[in-house]
């Protein structure tokens, strides 16, 4: 099968190498299509993401669908030809994390995609059938693989505990800005306020539903925000971009008694305003991957309540995956979420 | 102004009375539509609802919407001609249910159209304005009459921490009900099955929003909803029916974890699968009214999320209010919610 | 090893069979104190507790702790001579339940006793070393045997929600209910009642720790509690008697919005006051066994925060099995909880 | 009535004024003990706290309690005698953030002691009686002013919320910290770490009930948790400090999928490692002040399951309030706990 393998920072390299054998507890999935993840750039970039680094040709790509083409005999609940999406963390199901139900949270998960666990850049890849998920035909190979950020959202959605009615304020308009927008209102948030300082991608996040994209560089977000809530401020704010001022800011928008999710990765020390967070009895919930999200999420795109499709701009066959990189690294490109296709 | 009296157990009858006094702290509403409940059938049949009893002639009605036509001097934030919902329930706001936040179970609640608190199937009502909502113009008086009822559903969605991706059962296709069906789907259930009796309120419960309509008389009801999920049974149970069966087979139509609501007023006694609680670690949550439940209902609305006229099958002036009751009490009469407009 | 088997309903021969082999990842213990445990009784009774029926020769008993006396080779973090506790349940960690972390609605749990999975009513007893747990010196045997059912009473006290300073009562003072006790008072309640007919098992909830034991057959349970707390009722009820009474005074006697917690088992069906839980917005939980409960029992044993031993009346070798039983079986013999030692 | 009054910063000039007039929905209160509280020291030292500021002479204390002498003619359950215990806080009850039970969010709340809002370093206090609470002889009247900080930690530990057998971090050892110790000990946290950098505070902190006492400037918090945790860090961390390196390490003790509480007010921006919120989806809480928190206090103070008085350090008579001001502010002087008697 053909491969790209990340030789080291900068060099991907697709290659021929022998079709994986499938495990009798496994199946192996011919992917369809895969996202091009920021932590896929970080890697092709970097060659690490903190301790995990990369030390031998490594296939990365951890967003994927596909069609199941062999089922290990032992495994049961899956048929050759089944359309899946892949949730890409196994977790070893034995740690005390694990047991409680917070298996994104076990020291030993093996995450698809992240050295030394090879990822699904490739055609074929073997899954613990624990952790894929048939899809109906309604459902695209590319909502299937972008569940995977949806996940994330769904995860954010429901610890933020947002109830039919409630505005919500999502700062940063990536690909999980996105899923936040669409989840938020499937969740009921009867106003959806957006903050991003591109101005391409404010645009996108009126098409995928918010009813207000607010431009920060443009003056203060809080004073926005208490002009449009009346000075009420936002019952839950989700914070995607990861930045210095997202992140403060984030604690400034929120209403009284509200609850604040980080979602984005920023810096190791941040500033935030303290004071905020007890004078107001803020409640603030950190989101690390999705637990538990992946069914729930399948079931949304089943029904048509979630699109994700609307914030796809670019796709590229696995033969120019280095076209796909290059366009998702360059700002220039304006690209959402570029897709790679097998 | 006019009011609708009830002199006693089935005679209603429509006088002419002094306009109210509109007290300083308080709101003058010309009532402009009001809707039938069971709760005024039934004083209205039996002259009482337990230790509630018409002694006296008693104007009943407690969904209703209008204009404020007066403005109590020491009152703030409304002025005349203002369009407002009204929460009917005024609590004490002084006992330890009250400041816990849970002032629906306040003992001193004064709520509107229960003995002795009269009524709105009449032209104008004083009411405090803490419990008065604004609308937009884009609400329709009928939609912010019924915030009532919605705002029941709202208190039970909320209460059963319904999470996008779950799968909905409602017993019972009444007004409860078709509210708790559009609430579900706001909340992002992505299936909302109904069990009811009744062929034609199953056909309404389609155009409402539900993707099933099962007759719990054709059959088992927990072997349908056992069919219908692959076995997996529902996430959550919104038991509107108030009868044995649906009390009962709620606590079988639930997921291992599940949560059932119940919401439908039944028999004094009723019994119950008791070691299913048990068994499969149900969580049964109780509802009695609303509780800050009015605001986001009138934001839902307002945001076009919620539609409530489509379950309204009959409009009546205030003049023909003994029709309207007849028409809500008569089962031949195939009525839904049957409005009153003045 | 020597081991107790039940033949058939009423019959128990204590017989030698062959030490057991220690699977790679596994560890052998050598079982030193085993808790005669009400289902115990029902198997010894009637051959079977619903669907689980005695067909061959069977091994009772699932509260225990012992020594390890064997350690798989692929077993990490036991030595031999290490004194543990034994969490009888072993799911498969596969299903959605197990991932949820609700591992106790697994419905392939192995649970130990329970036929066709052999208990440890023996000297030596396989488990899965996620499910063993080590204990300080500090700790008892027989504690370390009884955090089977105090875990019950931890998930209970978890369940409700608890908080520092709020009333529990407690029906039904058997072992469920002397852990409850305990655990209440260990959550910071303010007042701990009980709720008990027969006069010893009173006597010994109050030097459990109850701070009063009422006798639910000399009038009404709820007209008792509403005089001990001045009208307000209790925070949290603890149903442990799985009596009609028990089931249905246990949402007369709590307090509007508060919680219900069913944990003895009853009757197929049994009569409830429904609409009280409507009125007064009753959450009720049920409980079955305990999800990651073992562990903070052990620490709150380890710490001298739970006892257990004040409800232990009687102690046998197991060579005295039948004695053992048959003193549990006899009212007459005022049983509380029935030790059996090897 | 003698009175304590603030002129300016740092002079406080104790006078006779007219006795207060008790309006007919009050009750009026001798005080008889009053703590001295950070905040009053912060007013008397600079003559403000943020928006807060003292321009006419002003009456500082807001922990007090005492005896009802006068019942307003309105007042419903209060005699002359009651001994009592004072909320100092009483909230508009009309907002929504009352009406949601967050009373302690309200924007309007008229605050005992923080200008405009007279205090109570004086002998009588008119008080609304919705905020006032009745105490049994056996609870001192130290303990019944103490209430109010252990009110604080009552909501920390309540919103936190702590299960029986966790591991909780307390960060400083001052009265709030004291409160907090005793307060996760009745909430069942089988272990009570605190980190304090004054050697005698860390001595109290351990007769206060703490099973260990860190020295944060002796090497890594962190580390020393980790060393006492076997790895596992803590479940639950209360952050009573407000230092900068309590508010970082405050995120870096506590376990994955752990929770922090923050109460002590820090500068208006402090650096976190805000990483460490997403990985380990740590959940953090903000605590202003209490909410339905005295009760429970109260209820646990009249069980003998606090003690408070072992904190106190010094006492002084209304008198010699300058030289218990001083005492306060003189870290030389080793208070802890200063309290002023009538």
């Amino acid at each position: 099968m053909k491969a790209a393998f990340l030789k080291k920072a900068g060099l991907l390299s697709l290659e021929e190498v022998a079709r994986p054998v499938c495990p009798e507890d496994m199946v192996l999935v011919n992917v369809k299509e895969i996202g091009v993840c920021g932590s896929d750039l970080h890697y092709f970039n970097e060659g690490r993401i903190g301790d995990h680094i990369v030390t031998s040709p490594h296939i990365l790509g951890h967003e994927a669908a596909g069609i199941v083409v062999e089922v290990g005999k032992r495994t049961r609940g899956f048929s050759i030809g089944d359309r899946v999406s892949i949730e890409p963390g196994v977790p070893c199901m034995a740690c005390e994390h694990c047991r409680e139900g917070h298996y994104n949270l076990c020291a030993d998960v093996h995450f698809t995609g992240a050295p030394p666990y090879q990822g699904m850049f490739c055609e074929l890849h073997v899954h613990d059938p624990r952790f894929v998920y048939r899809i109906p035909d309604s459902v695209s190979f590319t909502q299937a693989a972008l569940a995977e950020p949806l996940s994330v959202a769904h995860n954010a959605v429901r610890r933020a505990g947002l109830v039919p009615g409630e505005t919500a304020l999502i700062i940063g308009a990536g690909p999980i800005g996105f899923s936040c927008i669409e989840m938020a209102r499937v969740a009921g948030a009867s106003r959806v306020i957006v903050s991003e300082p591109v101005a391409f991608r404010r645009d996108v996040a009126l098409k995928v539903g918010a009813n207000h994209a607010l431009d920060p560089a443009a003056g203060s977000l809080p004073d926005f925000v208490r002009e449009l809530t009346d000075g009420r401020m936002c019952d839950c704010v989700f914070e995607a971009s990861g930045s210095d001022l997202g992140i403060a800011d984030a604690l400034r928008c929120v209403r009284r008694g509200g609850r604040v999710v980080y979602i984005g990765m920023g810096k190791e020390m941040v500033g935030i305003p303290h004071s905020d967070i007890l004078k107001r009895e803020i409640t603030i919930s950190g989101i690390y991957r999705y637990v538990n999200d992946f069914r729930p999420v399948i079931d949304l795109l089943s029904a048509g309540k979630l699109d994700a499709e609307i914030w796809v701009s670019h796709r590229f066959p696995l033969d120019r995956i280095c076209e796909a990189i290059a366009v998702a690294n360059d700002p220039a490109a304006k690209a959402l979420k570029v897709m790679v296709t097998t």
